[in-house]
């Protein structure tokens, strides 16, 4: 029984991580497409959603096939929850990348923004890529602090989406209707995509560090070691 | 033991109702406040989003202390999995209507939209309205024609998203900057929460279709009676 459990909750922290692949891929081609006005590019981010929504029900099934039948409780138990919910979080921010790549289609063959909003909107996109990276490294090494540096990525993003503003703001700035519109929209897609990455980071480090008396089992499925425990356990202090 | 679970499965629902009330109040005062440039009304919605973040944390504790030392099974394991779920949910719709405050408070004591776009924006408002209060007669009666309605207004909801494009899209439309980027973003933020209404009434909809081999538990957590579990059976077929 427990060696069964030990690897359907290795294959749920698999498929998490799989999917935390897929999405930092997409953000990555999104902002690309977006930058090179690339259609085929586009494409590939929205047609390739549909492999992060399909992980996204089958980690589903799986967690509450996995709590119905093992009844895991203490540290397991909040493994099983948490990585539903982080399932759910990255599927989300596999949203944002595709809503990224339907404009950079919707405005093909021309590029979605010019002047100083594409300068902004570039180093929003390179910040995202930044989040997502880091939110699979975090996801495979348990490392707290990329926890910590995905935060501080996220503030840039964060100040970049109220320059953005400024920017468009500024009616010395030369937009379209349609470039203002896209601006608009790709600040908020980009300033959420930051916002959810922070959210797996803040459970990831509640995992690591929440309940520190009782995590004493290496669940393996999030490759939580108990050197690492320990490791946060010194920190905390 | 069983006595106590159904409490406790009683509480975690009530708290759901709860959530989903301030929900649908904040949304009407948001909207309100909105139109009439209340700040005061504004202000009431963003203070009061603490109080629905709070019973979110409290509802998921619970959960999964419930999990722990319940150990639910079958229907029971899924309503409780799902209570989360929908919590996080509507506590993502309160977070939309405070935004929504947000933008209100930001131009007051201008009223954030004119002409045209303030017409769209009043029927996105109240279609958003109808959505909240409509999730929560659902969650208190889990009546399944409750959940249909829900997305048709969320369909009319997609449509007025639609036409405000147009009308922040047409040059003839007279608009400062400001109103241009207020009216993106108050379509984005009523679109989603539309959006979130859905996935409510999706997730409600498959606990009281999704097994209904197995679905013989009147778990109290939801309301789910044996009589419309029967009634969603005969209209499944």
């Amino acid at each position: 029984m427990r060696e069964i459990f030990k690897q359907e909750m290795e294959q749920l922290g698999g498929d998490l991580l799989t999917m935390a692949k897929h999405m930092s891929s997409a953000i990555e081609k999104a902002t690309k497409a977006l930058e090179t006005a690339d259609l085929t590019l586009a494409e590939e981010v929205i047609d390739a959603d549909r492999q992060i929504d399909e992980i996204e029900r089958s980690l589903d099934e799986q967690g509450v096939s996995l709590l119905a039948r093992q009844q895991p409780v203490a540290t397991d138990l909040r493994v099983v929850v948490s990585a539903m919910r982080l399932s759910a979080t990255i599927e989300r921010m596999g949203d944002l990348a595709r809503h990224v790549a339907y404009v950079a289609r919707g405005r093909y063959p021309e590029v979605a923004a010019t002047g100083r909003t594409r300068e902004i909107l570039h180093q929003m996109g390179e910040q995202a890529v930044k989040v997502a990276r880091q939110v699979v490294e975090l996801l495979e090494s348990r490392d707290l602090n990329l926890a910590e540096r995905i935060e501080a990525d996220d503030d840039v993003l964060d100040r970049l989406h109220r320059e953005s503003f400024q920017v468009v703001l500024d009616d010395d700035e030369q937009l379209t209707r349609q470039q203002l519109v896209d601006a608009v929209l790709l600040g908020r897609y980009l300033e959420r995509f930051g916002d959810h990455g922070v959210s797996v980071a803040r459970r990831v480090s509640f995992l690591v560090t929440g309940d520190l008396q009782n995590a004493v089992v290496n669940t393996g499925v999030l490759g939580l070691k108990d050197e690492q425990v320990t490791d946060q356990a010194a920190r905390q202090d």
